[in-house]
């Protein structure tokens, strides 16, 4: 049931690329308040925004031996997604993977897991999104899969689709959406400019929505 | 049940400023060790320090509605404090309210719930506490209540009360105990003072505070 | 059953310093993936990196008595490592008590619980590797004790342990392997700087560690 | 700080009886979707439906001496509700304290903690609501109080409400709500006992509550 | 982005109820160890054993609406698999629904979050897998959709596979592998009931395995 | 690093028997209050009450070959006990193995992690304490040790310690500590029974235990 699926069609450079210049949150609300990865997965450092196309690992709990086969099959503009076949928290990545990945063009990580060396990994500025920091190591003992669809933090990811992060979280875009999630992504952009606009000269949100009516058809009393 | 309370009493500006000016500990410890909220509201950035009084919204999972609500029901000096009827992660408040609360010369959130747009709040200087950070959106279909008592991450708030946060966490101080709650930090922190030279000049709090008699009595022996 | 034992003998100062030069997760590593603290520790702030003698305290829920008793029992290279006896997230140690710790030469505290006065513990650049930050305090009414063997996080450490925190968490190193774990951290820190070169030239550990013949022995595949 | 009032005013004996007949679901409805504690709390068996007044502790954690004081304040129709002042899982409450609760006609216990000697507990037919089941011991060292407004897990409580509880959980009613809540629980009753019938001849909900346009109002389509 | 998908083919009904036969745990390994649910759904009652045809329904926290909606589109053999779009605990369903499902043919619910009248669903035989027992209620503002693929408790699942659940948890069987797993899992019925007998008569795994020379081989030592 | 430690010496059968006829509160209570395993260790049915001498096996996440090599040096009248080196569900132990631990004599399973075939399991009385239930399967390709000190659910435990498991959790008593353990359990068991009988008659335990003094001098009021 290991397998290591080779020649994945990845999402193109442009909107991949794109898509990493807007937020996790606004990307999310374009494509209908879809595809976000459980909140656990947080930044190890704060300010990094990054896009690439999901190379997807399958690991066995406290076995980091396919994401060293993972890493062949990365290359320039790749995000690695790991998630593991039942909850763990160890160590899965730490600097020397990061290292071996960086010279591969892969751009970050996102492990539903552990990773360490913390301090060295912002040092050179290679952002990953885990669910935890640990120092507990892993073997390599065990089989697991690259390249096969996965559920990463709750989220269903395919090889190929764009992972957007974030200091709010990751975003998966499917790889045939990119392009309509992008423009939908941006016309939010523009709209929510207009209204942080508003809001800060003072209108309120009751009025530039027009909330008032609807709220008082509700019920709701003011007392 | 959805009602909007307008014309709260709130607590006098000057007690609640300079409570702002005493740590979350401190105050808690002053008032007898009560007041704390739970210790998983954090803040998104280090260093903030802000007291304001309360306004204090009830909201239904999901549904950040009764939030834009509140906007209009916040004045100067005001802290925003905001409960969902049952537990929930999703991200109810970015920049966009953050921008609307500003306008109103609110200080800050705190909301047992999470929030997004962490890296532009932190630009921002709009300090939250929450309990995660989260892009996951919110919707506007159900109605809450605002300036209604709520218990938030365990603390009962009402509207009007001093609330304070800082590294440490958030306390709530009732508005009728604010002068006094005050008075018995103030006194604190000079005896802590005290306290603090003693122990930097090496003598040790058993002999500071007494307690090598009780801890005897007590039955404690050293081998 | 509450009992303070004087006279505890110490790891030696060599190898316990020694050991603070290396990271938590190559000592971990170096003593076959044993000793490793649970990951719910976390540094307050980023970029400590102590080893210290463990003096180590075991304390009721809600009562950090004990702790003024251990302060007494300290002296210079010493950790300060506290348990309680039933799970609690209160702030046991403040930015008093971690002046008289550091008058005394205490290097940090290990703490599974809360502590409090982040931003004071911060400002002194005393490291603290707690469960949580938490600002609800503590009585002095129960008896516990000091330097007795105790569990923390999940690790077993008996007085004069070394204890060693860094970004990653926290180890214990038992007092009479310091100098062997020590020397066979060091060979690991010598051989992960030369995969560390290969793998930046873009080698694939697969090859640099011969992987691939045991992968497929195993059963995996390339489709 | 620690004080044990005397004297609270319960509710009348009728509602609360009455109460205790319908389930803790139907009285959340019909108070609209309020009072509820957390889920966390638990019974330690299952079948028992209980109501009675709420006599409110407010315990240290890891100490339950201010239970004993509680019993004494207990009457016939009580139900004791105790909270710790911050999260504890120790047991405090066994078949011993059990009994001497029984003795005064308490009916139950709510604790937002622990409980043990479960096996006897449930042979004796004494229903806790708890957080946890845990043999962890308690001492008795440190005030709390007795008969105070608390929060109990996330509800408030203040004295002489009525505490209902089944197997679903936990549910305060204000004492002077108590009549009118009551009333309206019952009509939900015929209520769901009607729509019950319709459902069980296979009517669809969609039909039975109109739902089916506002669904198509708000833009749900059939693909 | 709502939709109700109607015209779901689902896996036929032979392997289908011949799979309810066989344990959660023998299915989940006849498939490679893959398809389990999250191990925090749990029976609300001992002994139930269920497979069926999954209607899968995505809802909003806090909203059972959609389920509603999905009572239609259920039919004979089928079982109700729900999955909120954020983590929630809400009681999304009692004995009202349930009624409602029953009367359809429905053998079951799982669903990731709370459900509630659970004496009731005990004593009409309705089982349900959840997250927790609630008595949270849940309002019909929000929409959502049914009988699209949905992540539930960690695993995807889409309309039309097989769901089985017994004492140990929930998994998954795609659709079209059912009689293949179905095939795979009676084989390892077979061996396990020989391993069985070998285990009873006192035969060691390591022997029955041939374990001895491969943990040789690994390193084991016997001290 | 993997060893297999035999020859190990056991509590002798005496008071090793005897102590599985005392309640597990009461031996936590007569050995000071210490030795208790983590509550999240549950029975997976009720009504069970061993002691054992302790088999103790320190197994890898998701990987239970150490367990079968435990098999082999149980013995009649002990109990398994085994913990992860780092925090994991999986379902280590099913039917399977226990029909081999039982046909060693071993009365039952200590488990940090999860176990599976619960409804076999219970059918064949065989108890468990575990983390959870979990059917996710474990692998067999990483070493660890059998009969070496482990930390266990937060507890210390060696190789032929008295362990004592009931409904109300697990304690630990060491291995030259049972006799003295046992009899201050007795003597508290007498005592506990004269103070059932005086509370059952109404006394109270201000009364019984003379706390009304102490009480007023630490300032508790009543109002």
């Amino acid at each position: 049931m290991s397998v290591v699926v080779t020649g994945t069609t990845r999402c193109e450079a442009g909107p991949r690329d794109e898509l990493g210049t807007i937020g996790v949150a606004t990307i999310h609300e374009a494509q209908g308040r879809t595809g976000l990865l459980a909140h656990r997965l947080r930044p190890i450092y704060s300010g990094a925004h990054v896009s690439g196309t999901a190379v997807t690992v399958s690991v066995p709990p406290g076995d980091n031996w396919m994401i060293h086969v993972a890493v062949e099959q990365c290359q320039d503009g790749d995000l690695l997604v790991v998630a593991p076949t039942s909850p763990c928290h160890d160590g899965y990545v730490g600097e020397l993977l990061a290292t071996a990945l960086r010279a591969r063009g892969v751009r970050g990580l996102v492990i539903d897991a552990g990773c360490r060396d913390v301090r060295e990994l912002t040092g050179m500025a290679f952002p990953v999104w885990s669910r935890c920091v640990c120092a507990q190591g892993t073997v390599k003992e065990t089989l697991g899969s690259v390249n096969v669809p996965i559920v990463c933090a709750g989220a269903a990811v395919e090889p190929g689709d764009v992972v957007v992060a974030d200091d709010d979280g990751v975003v998966v875009v499917k790889r045939d959406a990119a392009g309509e999630v992008l423009a939908a992504a941006k016309a939010r952009e523009v709209k929510e400019a207009a209204a942080r606009e508003r809001y800060r000269a003072g209108e309120l949100s009751l009025d530039v929505n027009d909330m008032r009516e609807r709220l008082a058809r509700k019920g709701l009393r003011y007392v």
